[in-house]
């Protein structure tokens, strides 16, 4: 949202310079206003710790801007690809549900209850992060789902593309709603299912990458070695782009070949940069 | 959303077996129902295909489920990033714009008016294409921002964390909702703005190859020759993706020196893909 007046950070616990709005060990104003909502923490005695948690969340949740229905709208992306997963709405009980459980749960305005999304197809969506919008009304829950999303079997909600409608294309099937990258990729991994059907006219230079390895390792190589040698040799920076651009398309149809999709790649990295260096190296001695 | 026994799809114009709903040139039928919302095409005479792509509009627009105030949820995208850039809701009227002006169009609840994002920043969203969830009544912009979306200044509306925020974490600005690749890029662009401050004790590894050029080429180099290796020796692919991984790492310490965004590369990516090879080389040619 654009336009408003709210600025809801501050309410959040932090003022406009940066100090956290709850000191640190100073919880005795905080203990007194006691849980009101459906959060499940560790049972038996509660220590210190825990209620002034709790009272945090009670403070998050008394600054989201619920509309005239105690619902805000919340959308499940996957944090690693960015794919919107599905759009759904909260009130208060599945806001604090979700934070507490670390899986997305939201309301269900037709049967007037909670739904964690999962609880049926055990598909849930582990959230890592949630974050809100300048007019706290709005929330993204920043997840990685187990499975496919939608309850059609599909990876994500959003696969009816209004060009296609409009222009009247004949597909098929379903197409996602794809961010470049894996739009990218979903033309590659098309471009390997047609290899085996037999083809008139010139193959294209994806189809000729994929059917020759030689070819693509020394493509693979020269790029990168041209990326390099823009830095090397201080070319502009849109040369840079352009290598890098090189370098991405031909290793992703390595991936492909390898079945390896770009998902798992991030899915590697986040791992990696979200540890220490120890039990990175750790991992990797496991892994291998 | 998940539960659902709306099948969308088949009223928007295709059937189960992918068949167009609209038969190619028979729009008598069409021509009947007459434009009634504010789509604003070519004036003058309408030739046939304006008034069968205004049906097919109307037809889209009535699939939609609008809500008891003939709402859905808009939720606009970036299309390189897959960065979720704000969310606002859309009636009849902002839904038909967006789709005759390619602008973010949303209605405003507040002002009861449409409003189109950047028609005060200049800060466009401008549309690719328009997604559909399997309910009808979620849709996405997936677009290309003209500059900052939100009204703060922010890339996004989306820079609250709920993590920080109940961690206490001491921010001093705001941290954006970022998935894998970009949070990566941000760490990056983080450690090569700390170079400037003295620092005691060992630089990480991404500041030493932030410092020396020779390093950070001689290992994009090297994990570009291991990412091929594992198709050439025909290595477990759990190798490919972490081998991508490296690549992809290293390459962007190299962006971030060059001052070049991943959004750059897949701006060049998307352009590239989406035009013909002739025009591709033209373009490159003007480039260069």
């Amino acid at each position: 949202m654009a336009v408003s007046s709210l600025h809801c950070v501050q309410s959040l616990g932090f003022s406009s310079r940066g100090r956290a709005f709850f000191p640190v060990g100073d919880c005795s104003r905080d203990n007194a206003r006691k849980s009101k909502n459906c959060l499940v923490f560790a049972s038996g005695k509660k220590s210190d710790r825990d209620l002034c948690l709790e009272s945090r969340v009670e403070t998050l949740l008394d600054s989201v801007k619920w509309d005239d229905k105690g619902l805000a709208v919340a959308i499940a992306q996957n944090i690693d690809t960015g794919a919107i997963l599905m759009q759904g709405f909260v009130n208060r009980d599945a806001l604090a549900t979700t934070i507490s459980s670390r899986k997305a749960t939201f309301y269900s305005r037709s049967r007037s209850s909670l739904w964690t999304k999962g609880e049926t197809s055990k598909n849930f969506i582990n959230i890592h992060d949630i974050f809100l919008d300048c007019d706290c009304d709005s929330i993204i829950y920043l997840g990685k789902p187990d499975g496919p999303t939608c309850h059609t079997g599909s990876e994500t909600c959003y696969y009816t593309s209004v060009n296609d409608v409009l222009e009247q294309k004949q597909t098929e099937g379903s197409r996602l709603a794809l961010t470049t990258l894996y739009s990218l990729e979903s033309t590659i991994s098309q471009r390997k299912a047609e290899l085996a059907a037999p083809e008139h006219g010139k193959p294209s230079w994806t189809k000729r990458l994929l059917l020759d390895n030689n070819l693509l390792c020394s493509k693979i190589r020269e790029e990168a070695d041209e990326l390099c040698r823009t830095i090397e040799e201080n070319e502009h920076s849109t040369r840079t782009a352009s290598e890098m651009g090189d370098v991405l398309y031909h290793a992703m149809v390595l991936l492909a070949l390898k079945d390896v999709k770009m998902e798992d790649v991030l899915d590697v990295l986040r791992c990696r940069f979200t540890q220490s260096g120890i039990e990175e190296k750790k991992s990797r001695g496991q892994q291998n």
